[in-house]
């Protein structure tokens, strides 16, 4: 039995997975639980791998078990949880080594916590973890921020376990502090506005066009085969394919149509808009979530309000193209926020490498991330996706059946919250001459706000304050 | 001369218009300013009011000039300035004694300031006021948390300065601490949301019918004469009818469409996601604004993906019908914000008072904001108002015209985003079977979340979980 190299504490579903897949690569891992009691069952369950898997019986003694510069994994709730294991953590370790926070972390903190063990010579390293339970086990898609120091000890480990990519592991040092916490938290926005995109492309198909369940997954299936190819769309032609063991209904027709979600959307959103940006399909997928908790006021409001949805008819081709569309938007929506992000905090972001290791391992892995990997990677700058010739040139093929899916479902009273914002972004970017004059003068006429003038320089103010200013009109 | 019954710190636009509106209703005001400069030209401008105004050289020589309890209203930035004010303030004061923020202030940092101030015996009022210099000067809308005390204090010299609609003083002691601020806040979310809408269709009459802005702003009259009167429509129709003196063109047609924001509308967006909720007309219009701020890149992007809008055929009583149905929705979406922080921290909102107290002095005054009040005043929950008998047959006959019109906007490559956010919303929440269960098949296909199953208690998993959740397909 080897020497452990690595430690993980936390034996959670992510914990337990990603120390039986570095078990499954040859790396040596003591391991320790809060819980004590999950420890031998986890073990006895690892069969073969356990030979690699060296028990503990609490922090500790896994500090303890590890060789210096010691490495520390912790998969734990990331909020005070995290505080408390770091402080009694603290006490053990040495200077130079290294913490590693791999939960749904908010970066502010990570900052925060960087800082604070950076000033006792402890190194922390925020890490995003896509993937779920499967990635987590077989190959992980991993965002990582912290030192170079950390990255240089973690790099073979990482890259051992790593999902792969035609070979390329999908794994990078992002950035310092919470740069790779960061960019999970936008992976994490991209993968709500998919999934709601995916949720209103298939309610139009199926309250709409009147399609069953399983020629729904069909049509997704279809899609799969060509550029929509993505994780979440092959698992939705597969589920749409299930029927319910006990009453052999579709099985989506008895789940109950009230979304979850742990907050980090929420996190995505507060973040925007801090960053003066809006990923409005983001916003979009967070609210539609929301409103759709309150299943109860829904069915009332129905009553009141009456729930007609008329038929609508739509072409395949038409719905994906729509489809694809919008998937553009939103990655591009979702790279200006980590642009914006980038520019504040001086992590000069690779978005060209973000692209990548993106496209295995992690739930919004798609065809269309190769395509956006070329694009950073010829230059287009991280703000700019939608503007790249490649993308460009596919938004304006695509952007008219998203028009004419958008429109039509709005006119047959569907909810396509999410497709609607990705035009309202696109239509009001591609606008050079936008509405805002009117929100300037408003703003001047109340509040004396002040407005910028084509052609003059300055701050100007409207001809409705007379030169007394404190008697205007109205 | 009489003696001062209030101070007045901070002598900017809000607060020398707040005190000369205290002395043109017979109240002797102390004032101070931090920059001295200020005092002697704002007391010379006064005029025969100044006979109410007392002037004082520093905050320190404000507070002594006032009788005990002291009430000392702080007209100041309410960031660090306030800590800075609060912090000098504090030795000079006494138990009873009562400090306003009568800023733009975060209300999560008023709550923090009450504890600290009430820990020393202090009481801290927040107060929002609303309608801008002239609301200021000659009746604001004043929204006010703090405690009974205090606000016993205050309701003589706040009624005499309110506005007043129909001899109703709007002014009301909303809750404790934040809560003023609070509602201040999504006050101000709806001011944007409005505000956007009005610009959107000023856009479609604009661009869509080729309308001057002349005759758009007679339309603007013109519907201020029914059902839509509000304060934002009337100043519409007037700056609509001004040409700019020094080319002779309509005067919008010279300001930059590049809106700025003073930041509570993003609040708004924040406190909404905190709470669970999304006010998703109020996302689009914080969205709108920071998209028109990217005046370059928004000419760049027509260039590369052409900016065409099409001609619509509208009729301007469908545009109207339109505009009352957003609207609606918008107070409805605003109203449920205030319902949930309400419940969060307690404060037993009056959502009836808030509506009233908002007819009249504030940005967002309408005529809807009667039947707004007369709903709540029958019994509505804030959570609510789309439902009220009769807010809700208003909608369902209005709603067909907004449809019209964003599905017509969309086909023509005309942004919409708050329009088509309101009916993202309407259409969403008057559906008692929606799209997220396509969700919750996800979230527990990749993440084993599970989801709940009609007509069964409990966390269910679907069955593409094999029994060994370890190794599941896909």
């Amino acid at each position: 039995m080897g020497t452990a190299r690595i430690g993980v504490y936390g034996l959670g579903t992510m914990g337990s997975a990603l120390a039986l897949n570095m078990a499954e690569n040859d790396i040596d891992v003591a391991v320790a639980n809060r819980e004590a009691a999950w420890i031998s069952p986890f073990i006895a369950e690892a069969g073969a791998l356990a030979q690699r898997l060296h028990p503990q019986d609490d922090l500790a003694t896994l500090i303890g078990a590890l060789p210096q510069p010691r490495v520390l994994l912790c998969m734990i709730p990331s909020s005070a949880p995290m505080d408390e294991v770091i402080a009694a953590a603290l006490p053990l370790l040495a200077p130079g080594d290294t913490i590693i926070d791999g939960g749904n972390a908010d970066f502010r903190a990570t900052r925060r916590r960087s800082a604070e063990l950076a000033a006792r010579g402890i190194h922390l390293v925020g890490m995003g973890v896509s993937g779920g339970e499967a990635g987590a086990r077989h190959g992980p898609s991993m965002m990582v921020g912290g030192p170079a120091h950390s990255w240089a000890q973690l790099q073979p480990i990482l890259t051992a376990i790593a999902a792969r990519y035609q070979g390329d592991p999908c794994v990078a040092h992002l950035g310092p502090d919470g740069a790779g916490h960061f960019v999970k938290t936008v992976h994490n926005g991209i993968e709500y506005a998919d999934m709601q995109v995916i949720a209103e492309i298939y309610g139009l198909a199926r309250h709409g066009a009147a399609q069953a369940p399983q020629a729904i997954g069909q049509m997704f299936a279809r899609w799969n085969a060509g550029p929509l190819r993505s994780y979440l769309v092959e698992i939705t032609a597969e589920i749409l394919g299930y029927d319910d063991p006990a009453t052999g209904h579709p099985v989506v027709d008895v789940i109950l149509d009230a979304a979850g979600q742990k907050g980090t959307g929420r996190w995505t959103v507060i973040e925007a808009v801090r960053l003066g940006q809006s990923a409005s399909m983001i916003d979009a997928a967070v609210a539609a979530r929301s409103w759709s908790s309150e299943k109860d006021m829904r069915v009332r409001a129905e009553a009141a309000l009456g729930g007609a949805r008329h038929a609508l008819e739509l072409e395949e081709d038409t719905l994906a193209e729509a489809f694809l569309a919008a998937r553009i938007l939103c990655y591009a929506q979702g790279f200006r926020l980590l642009a914006a992000a980038s520019d504040e905090y001086d992590w000069s972001l690779d978005y060209a490498r973000i692209a990548q290791i993106w496209r295995a391992g992690c739930i919004i892995r798609s065809a269309l991330l190769d395509d956006i990997s070329d694009a950073f990677g010829a230059g287009v700058p991280g703000a700019e996706l939608f503007l790249a010739p490649a993308m460009a040139a596919r938004l304006t093929d695509a952007a008219p059946a998203l028009r004419r899916v958008v429109s039509a479902a709005i006119a047959g009273g569907h909810a396509v919250p999410a497709l609607a914002a990705a035009l309202g972004w696109f239509d009001t970017m591609r606008q050079g001459w936008g509405t805002a004059n009117i929100t300037q003068a408003q703003r001047d006429f109340f509040g004396h706000h002040g407005f910028a003038r084509l052609g003059a320089p300055g701050v100007h103010h409207g001809p409705w304050w007379a030169e007394d200013s404190a008697d205007r009109p109205g």
